[in-house]
């Protein structure tokens, strides 16, 4: 019995002072960067419909999600992402706010993960999403955002891997092969195995022409090479359109500085059903995984209202963006403050000198213990106090100034020290 | 079906960005004071296991929990308080952490309240619980913080009403009634009727010294009224500790300057289980309800230990909190920033114009639409920007500044702008 009450469930965890303070590190910086971008931050509800939350995310999704029954005997969930939830709150929220739209969120979302045991079920993310607008420059601005931002919170060497939902969709609907061979042609993309890849398609006998199409999307790893592809003006779906948006995206990574950090993939889906344009991941060597990414989803919200609203967007997890700081050798640091312990006999002296800490903008503790020399000492040094001060009648009498490190008193008079510090 | 897609569940709700402006304000308020006082944050998991929450809180709070099957089969349930989970951290996590530890929290919590209707089933507080100490210092020190972090995020007349939970316990035992009627008697102490209380304690056959007692606590309105009673000695229980207690917590208060603004409630119980000495409500004049309350309670974490840890803490409501300040005629505000929209034909001199406004600090927004005057004028005044620049080929060449309020344009340089703003 005692040993659940000690636990928390699989996948969950708490997050102590150090921790926070990392956390808060990063959060402080995303919002500091989205606000200076002229996105806004918006919280949501933590429990939603499931109906609301599955709308066009996909079944690997709705399966991850914690749902139950809510009091009134519907079915909700905890969101376990947040772009169904921006969508539900442009759609309902803010009818009077003028497009483009550019909102942030920095919270925890919440999945079940078969895949990845260890992965915990409750995360934080922090991501924008820029409503309205479906133009190159709109995918430009939230590249260089999500560059700008990883950058801000002290990352180095970070690399935007980008695809386009479309077009290998569009593609795949081209070779008229069943779902099942569909998959596994994507597979093969995505190990960039070109044996493998050119042998598939001659046994499941697609045209020349696609099967070059393939092989020269499969093997462009920038997009400039995308742009400079010949590729007989193909007419699978709208893949024209989708090469297109993709040479328009160049040029604007070009203006904004950015192209040498951007890679083209053209196997990546990020598995989720609702994008329809450019998807990307954000990375950093040696890592792993990704420490987030999105993409365009520009039939999404018409999912929530009959309106045609076209919208792009990331999301971070703040996690991975800590352990990938980590293995840089950044360690993020919270303004080291001075932390002054105060102990006395008398009380309401104890209390003003506390006051008058608090007020100069000093960490200040009283010692409500009322211990001896000895006992403050120890705690002092084990709660990383820099300075106990002993405090006597009045705080117009000279204190008693101990360094709990070196162990070494002075006499100062309490305006001296304040002054000091 | 579009019906639910667009609702969130009965009492969960989002924020739009002026609402977060003014949760942000006030949490970033809070957290500044708690960790001037030595506090230090924490953040536990969402999802707890309903043992772990539900230990010594009484059938009210368990009762209130959303509770629902992990996928591991075991029953989980969203945290409804915070204060089970710290002492599980602190019994877990912070074995090398000196006492008194303090800690805070600013978080999110979940409860289905079939008394409050209108209730929000999700709502944010923020707390702290100071550890490892029980004497009327420290009890002192909470009041005395739970005052300053209401002065400090701007609310006036704040007034703290306290009870003892033992106290109360010890006397109604001592009645010798069965529960029921113990239920009523605290209702009538409740109710402050003297002539129905004197009733009640007449017909139920209570002797003349507890009806005595009974009466005169009950009559007192401050500490110092309980400190002077004479009360014969009573002996029910630990009464006369508690007595004492409540004796040596005015003079702190005396101590600490803030004797006036606490008033006694004999009848005060804030209906959780764990508490075992003071328990406190704060309050501001024409709200109604409390800001939030909190209590000791020295036998809650040995509940989750052996260890006999004493503690006491607080949390508050944030909603309320911003209630009030806006009922005191107070709207919190963030530090308006100025906002720039930047349109121009030529997107990289766009971009280095937009890039030299961020590193300035100041709000930006390219115009991704590329729309023609009269529409990014338009999104300009509905979206609150304070100038719009028309940039040329270079941000070397002077700039137009559209004022979209006045609609006043003036020629100047780029970095004549950015220096006047």
């Amino acid at each position: 019995m005692i040993f659940t009450k000690l636990q928390t469930p699989k996948g969950t965890r708490d997050h102590l002072p150090s921790e926070v303070d990392q956390y808060r590190y990063v959060e402080n910086r995303f919002r500091k960067i989205f606000e200076l971008w002229g996105y806004q931050e918006i919280r949501s509800s933590t429990i939603e419909f499931v109906e609301a939350l599955s709308t066009g995310v996909g079944s690997e999704l709705v399966d991850s999600m914690f749902k139950f029954q809510d009091f009134d005997g519907k079915i909700v969930a905890l969101r376990p992402e947040m772009t169904a939830p921006v969508c539900r709150i442009v759609t309902t929220g803010m009818p009077s706010i003028p497009e483009p739209i550019r909102l942030f969120y920095i919270c925890n979302v919440f999945r079940y993960s078969q895949s990845y045991v260890e992965r915990g079920r409750e995360f934080w993310q922090a991501g924008v999403e820029l409503v309205g607008c479906n133009n190159p420059e709109a995918d430009g601005e939230v590249l260089s955002l999500l560059i700008s931002a990883l950058e801000q919170i002290g990352l180095k060497e970070v690399r935007i891997d980008i695809g386009h939902a479309s077009l290998l969709k569009d593609l795949l609907k081209a070779t008229g092969l069943d779902e099942d061979k569909r998959g596994v042609l994507q597979n093969l993309l995505g190990y960039r195995d070109e044996a493998r890849l050119q042998k598939f398609m001659e046994q499941n006998k697609l045209s020349p022409k696609l099967r070059e199409t393939f092989l020269k999307l499969s093997s462009c790893r920038r997009l400039e090479e995308v742009s400079s592809l010949s590729l007989g003006s193909p007419k699978y779906g709208k893949t024209g359109d989708h090469l297109r948006n993709l040479t328009g995206l160049q040029d604007v990574l070009v203006d904004c500085g950015i192209e040498n950090l951007v890679f083209f993939d053209f196997s990546l889906t990020r598995k989720i059903e609702y994008y329809t344009g450019i998807v990307f991941e954000a990375s950093v060597p040696n890592l792993g995984l990704p420490l987030g990414g999105g993409g365009r989803y520009d039939d999404f919200i018409g999912q929530f209202e009959k309106a045609e609203i076209p919208a792009i967007g990331f999301a971070l997890e703040l996690e991975k963006c800590l352990q990938a700081l980590s293995a840089q050798g950044f360690q993020p640091q919270k303004r080291e403050k001075t932390r002054v312990l105060v102990a006395s006999e008398f009380r309401d002296a104890a209390v003003r000198a506390v006051n008058a800490l608090h007020n100069a903008g000093v960490i200040a503790l009283l010692d409500v213990t009322k211990s001896n020399k000895n006992k403050f000492m120890k705690y002092a040094k084990l709660a990383g106090i820099d300075y106990v001060i002993l405090v006597g009648s009045t705080i117009e009498e000279p204190v008693t100034v101990y360094d709990p490190k070196s162990n070494v008193k002075t006499n100062v008079r309490f305006e001296t020290f304040l002054q000091h510090l």
